[in-house]
């Protein structure tokens, strides 16, 4: 079949490769963007390019970030003693947002899951290993992995290494009250909260 | 609450402004393409630049094309006495599928729809009377837009703008046997091929 726009197709499966979407949407967005909408295809080249170019790994926590360490770890007002282990930045945004947290962050970028072929070496854990070693001030690690078999996998993991690693360090786990089996950024900030207060 | 990456917000913002993208996955794709796969952003970012610059609207048909005549209005071995009027290059890609349709098409780039506001005069139309008026070639306007309220109401106006435009033209629909209520870029290529052959 020959192909009416070689650019069109390529734009479709560059869409098509990220996460979440399938082919038709891929089509419907690239559609959208080409003939209804030239400005946002414009706006979101450029916010694509410049977030390649500036967002990096903060040298600290691992989150997302513009700078070489984040304004949270930078933040000398926060609590250094408690480091909150978080699956993604969309989890330690939804925490950050109930306002009832105010220690440290780990991000792990993904969690442990045989069936997708991701192993505790896949994690770059080896960061917090060190700062628990080389950092006396840090008192609890608080595992906030949402309640789901990867979730579990990984904090079991966490907690053995930690207990082995920095044994003078309290290890919690956000408490159930999270609904079991759903994502930790799809819960509300109430039942974070609460789940933060009654960690155990 | 302090942003990490101001560069970040930006990304999720214009990818949350595309079509069927919520906020949670507008989030999932920043952060995978941002930590997992900047290649794939590099990618993305000249797909997207290159499709805004070279894709264009067929000036004949309407639909995405790199050309300005697209190479299937282009192709003297097509059958010229046809126009298949279709909603989207999508909708056009799956009827070029089927390999039972050798005429030209005119592609709306849309449907009538109250509820979203769009009206026929939203539709670039013009050309396809224009077309009808100037070219005594063509002898039939195949109406292929979905089973749906929004595709019946497309169907209807172009039925009776055409009988009014260009008389001697007959209008047909591809016939039922596309399920009702379901667009057409979800129909499978053995249905729509049915209903090309039993067009009414
Ligand atoms: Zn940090
Ligand atoms: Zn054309």
């Amino acid at each position: 079949m020959t192909s009416l726009s070689p650019s069109l197709d390529e734009l479709v499966d560059a869409l098509r490769r990220l996460p979440g979407l399938g082919p038709r949407s891929a089509s419907r967005i690239a559609e959208h963007l080409l003939s209804q909408d030239r400005e946002r295809a414009l706006k979101l080249v450029s916010a694509l390019d410049r977030a390649v170019k500036n967002v990096k790994h903060c040298e600290l926590c691992n989150t997302l970030t513009d700078d070489a360490v984040c304004p949270i770890c930078a933040d000398t007002s926060r609590d250094h003693s408690k480091i909150c282990v978080v699956e993604s930045p969309a989890d330690q945004r939804v925490i950050e947002e109930t306002m009832t947290y105010r220690g440290l962050y780990f991000v792990l970028m993904g969690l442990i899951s045989p069936v997708k072929g991701v192993g505790a070496e896949d994690l770059r854990l080896a960061k917090l290993w060190e700062r628990l070693k080389s950092d006396p001030a840090v008192r609890e690690v608080l595992i906030a992995t949402p309640y789901t078999p990867e979730g579990d996998a990984t904090a079991h993991f966490i907690a053995k290494a930690v207990a082995s690693v920095a044994p003078q360090v309290r290890v919690t786990r956000l408490a159930r009250g999270i609904p079991a089996g759903v994502e930790l950024e799809y819960t509300d900030a109430n039942t974070i909260a609460g789940a933060i207060f009654a960690r155990r």
